[in-house]
């Protein structure tokens, strides 16, 4: 039986996580749904987050996937749990890669993570971290200004230096030597935040990281699909399908050889 | 119930994948098992290696451990499978874990693997590559001069770089972007081999990537030792507790505390 990985988000910014899993998993098929009638999640109450990640899960059950991904920062840090005592497939979240492989590539122990206000506030990386690793130094900070930079395509220029050098000022930590890229739209601001914070720290890209974990989490239980299987990608959102069609379109750039539609699921309306 | 990890090897190499165990996951118990009576295992054959595999496992099983770590590529390439099928346990191997950390960094898809004649032999890692990624190009040459070098001590002699200059000199790619330590010994001449191969190839270690890999499959299964757990650590060997238990406290140095006590497990015999 051939079954799809499921990748859910807010909006756009899973599509990061989709292109890396595409990218190191180029067998696997994919349904990518992008809850744009309903973006952001970031300034939502914790129960509404965890209330419309169960309902697009629901939703989500009738394809049967072989596995689920939350590809949003703050819906992982609310929803995850919830998610995982409600199926009976694995559940990924972006959090956790992420600090694993901070934990792992860490020398000094001195972390950095920046994010949204929302999963910043939650304290869910600090949580994650100290989990696998109790005596790590985390220093978090929250970067609002960073993903209208990102959905505006506004990656390289002169004024996205300035707001990133502002946003990350305050890491003043001679001993950092990993800063974890906590938000799925930040990879595309990667050169001018390794620009602000210098060589000598390791940036963590959680889509490149959940991605990896996706794979040894179906390898580790047989379901990878094989060689015989055809990968297909269904792209779905809740609101309109553009601006989302568009910037899919710009960001699996690469990773895709022809557009795919992108079909509009209208059950969930905007509140 | 606390459970350990066991992780077994034919002698010492896999205390590389040990130490890293206990660097990235420092709650957990673990139980490490050297085969030093029948080392090495590389110029063994098939049979004999899945042999003697098995027998550790069943002798580990009274341990129940929680998972069972095959910390050695020459058991891993030949081995793996039919552990999996033996046990309820995850079972997890050297060499998927650092293929699936190169399909992940590569940016050119063109990879290089190191490692002994037995598990260049194997075909092993061109075949965890491409279960993963179809249309990766890999280079792979063995180095059997490389283990001798270590149980030595030799890490950064002059005489040490002349060996691995030379041992690498077949790779001639300009498109080469990761080169994977496909041998648990080969973490300790890293310093030599990146100065060899040049800064634009990102090394691969297996042991930092299989210690990650444990901890989001022992994570996803819930079943990380919690913070109310002691971490014990059991070190047994089948041979003579010499040298084996000095190479051990000289390796593992910085990640314990004090020297634990080397137990010998008289049960296997040298053949």
């Amino acid at each position: 039986v051939q079954q799809a990985i499921a990748v859910l988000d807010s909006g756009v910014g899973g599509l990061t996580v989709l292109k890396e899993i595409m990218r190191q998993l180029p067998r696997e098929s994919i349904l990518y749904f992008g809850d744009t009638a309903r973006a952001p999640y970031g300034p939502r109450p914790a129960e509404e987050v965890v209330q419309f990640t169960c309902e697009i899960v629901d939703y989500l059950q009738q394809f049967r996937p072989k596995m689920i991904v939350i590809a949003c920062n703050t819906a992982t840090a609310v929803a995850l749990q919830v998610v995982q005592d409600r199926v009976d497939v694995p559940v990924v979240g972006v959090i956790r890669p992420g600090a694993r492989a901070a934990v792992g590539r860490s020398k000094s122990g001195v972390i950095g993570v920046i994010g949204t206000e929302g999963t910043i506030g939650s304290g869910a990386y600090e949580k994650a971290l100290h989990q696998l690793s109790p005596r790590l130094q985390v220093i978090s900070i929250a970067c609002p200004a960073f993903v209208p930079l990102v959905e505006a395509g506004n990656f390289h220029s002169e004024h996205t230096r300035e707001i990133v050098a502002a946003a990350l000022s305050p890491f003043q930590s001679e001993q950092m030597d990993c800063l974890i890229l906590g938000c799925t739209h930040y990879p595309f601001l990667a050169d001018a935040i390794s620009d602000v914070i210098g060589p000598k720290v390791s940036l963590i890209n959680s889509a490149e990281e959940t991605a990896r974990e996706i794979s040894a989490i179906l390898q580790n239980r047989r379901e990878l699909a094989g060689s015989e299987e055809i990968p297909m990608l269904q792209l779905l959102c809740s609101g309109k399908t553009e601006p989302f069609q568009t910037i899919a379109y710009e960001w699996l750039d690469g990773q895709i050889r022809s557009n795919p539609v992108v079909w509009r699921v209208p059950q969930f309306s905007a509140t």
